[in-house]
């Protein structure tokens, strides 16, 4: 199931709506009768109940919206917390990060890279990431697989993480790389305003297989940068649950993003950093695609 | 004006008061016909009218509830977003640190490090820390100058900085030194679930001279640790308010934690972590003293 967060004119609230089976219309919780508002409030009501009323929705009915007139927002638009990102979690891209920073590169990762990423709100799909040209000359785009959390996760084995995802997004993990060298830790360079687009839905998890195996592609004005596969990844996303639950609670909502493949802007000679105009398209196989253009 | 958060009985909701003048008992705001429940909103209604209201008050009341009387709560239990801290941000400190990683220190810092805490719900005085033995064997404590921001501030130059805070409270920025370092970026070790102790008050920024000087100290089990003054914070409130916002919108309510000095567990030969029963006090001149006990 494909959920979205949208508003239907500039100043109108948030809604949550489900895709229907055309694709090209969205089925309003309102138009259930369901009082949900917002994709937190849905993650915490989710259950068989809910689900089977949407999937009843999906078998019987077309939108009552067209996607085409809607205002769309980034799935959960003020995440509760910060995202949980991963460093350097494909071999391809530790190898070029390592050339970008003139290290050494022993081919091999013993232990999970994990940062935080501020968000005061997320940029929905077709929005527009700031520039920021007056801290930064060096703009990336990092396509992840977003995994959001479904229900609080504490001290879970490997082997039963995946009771607690609720379902998968597409982030661009954009990154000011001079601001996040500099500062040695990379979270101010990670968390710069609107840098955190995020969309255009979150697919349930019951829609892909587990561990999800998904294509994962970045473009940037039509040239594809990144191209992967999530099978690819070194510390899985069971492997990350069970370890980060270990030493804190992932409360229900919590967002993590697993990382990004080679083909950033700083592993080409010279680099390729985005500048205004730039269009970065993001695609993950089964969820969709992700595009937003940097503002001046 | 000293501003708490605490409960009556275990299971009644959070309140807010005011230390009366005897430091001894807590004019809620409840008592005063505010019906203000949490800090996050105090801290958006503060302006000229609710601070003459609540000066009055102070000036002509006693309070209606003991301090000894209350359940204390972290002045700020279910921070809005994660802290921003400092690392490394006292020279002494700088020291230390890179000692302990067997690294080499030139005496100098250009730049701030600033990493994200992941704080699901924030410690009071008194509270348990928990060990955490299953994943670390190198708990440490810091003691920090936490800085609360009172209203959003995006762009906000260093002379005006100092508009943009509320007021201070203590944080002890307890960090799973083994976590910290084998995962590269800091953010796991710092965000262990209950490892940020926080409190006993917020105090408003009136109280202290611009920028505040106060002595800062910790001890464990009552002997002195750490001793230092903010004068010798290496990047002082207003240049980290300057340069984050430049960047990013640090919302009301955010909290940044401004580092600690030297003196933690990991600078002494052989280090000295925390284990189950320590105690550590944190003390900050003008704010009170904030201690937690380490758990089994």
């Amino acid at each position: 199931m494909k959920i979205i967060t949208f508003k239907t004119t500039k100043s109108s609230p948030y809604q949550i709506g489900i895709i229907d089976s055309s694709q090209k219309r969205i089925i309003s919780l309102k138009s259930l009768g369901l009082g949900i508002k917002e994709m937190q409030e849905l993650i915490m009501c989710y259950g068989r109940d809910l689900e089977q009323k949407l999937q009843g929705a999906l078998d019987n009915r077309t939108g009552d919206i067209a996607l085409n007139d809607i205002i769309p927002a980034a799935p959960i638009p003020h995440p509760a917390q910060e995202i949980i990102c991963l460093g350097i979690n494909y071999l391809d891209h530790a190898e070029e990060s390592a050339k970008f920073k003139k290290e050494a590169f022993d081919g091999k990762r013993e232990e999970a890279v994990y940062f935080g990423k501020r968000v005061n709100e997320a940029t929905p799909d077709k929005g527009i990431v700031p520039s920021h040209k007056n801290i930064t000359e060096k703009l990336d785009y990092e396509v992840e697989l977003g995994v959001i959390i479904g229900k609080d996760a504490w001290n879970v084995k490997k082997e039963d993480a995946f009771d607690y995802v609720f379902g998968y997004t597409i982030i661009n993990d954009i990154s000011a790389r001079d601001v996040q060298l500099k500062h040695k830790q990379w979270y101010f360079g990670k968390s710069l305003e609107g840098s955190s687009p995020m969309g255009p839905y979150i697919v349930t998890k019951d829609e892909f297989a587990t561990p999800p195996i998904m294509q994962i592609s970045s473009y940037v004005n039509g040239e594809l940068r990144q191209k992967s596969s999530t099978d690819l990844l070194i510390f899985g996303i069971d492997y990350v649950i069970e370890e980060l639950s270990r030493g804190m609670m992932l409360k229900a909502g919590s967002i993590i993003s697993m990382g990004t493949p080679s083909g950033v802007g700083m592993g080409f000679e010279p680099p390729r950093f985005l500048k205004p105009g730039d269009v970065i398209e993001c695609t993950i196989e089964g969820i969709g695609s992700l595009t937003n253009t940097i503002g001046e």
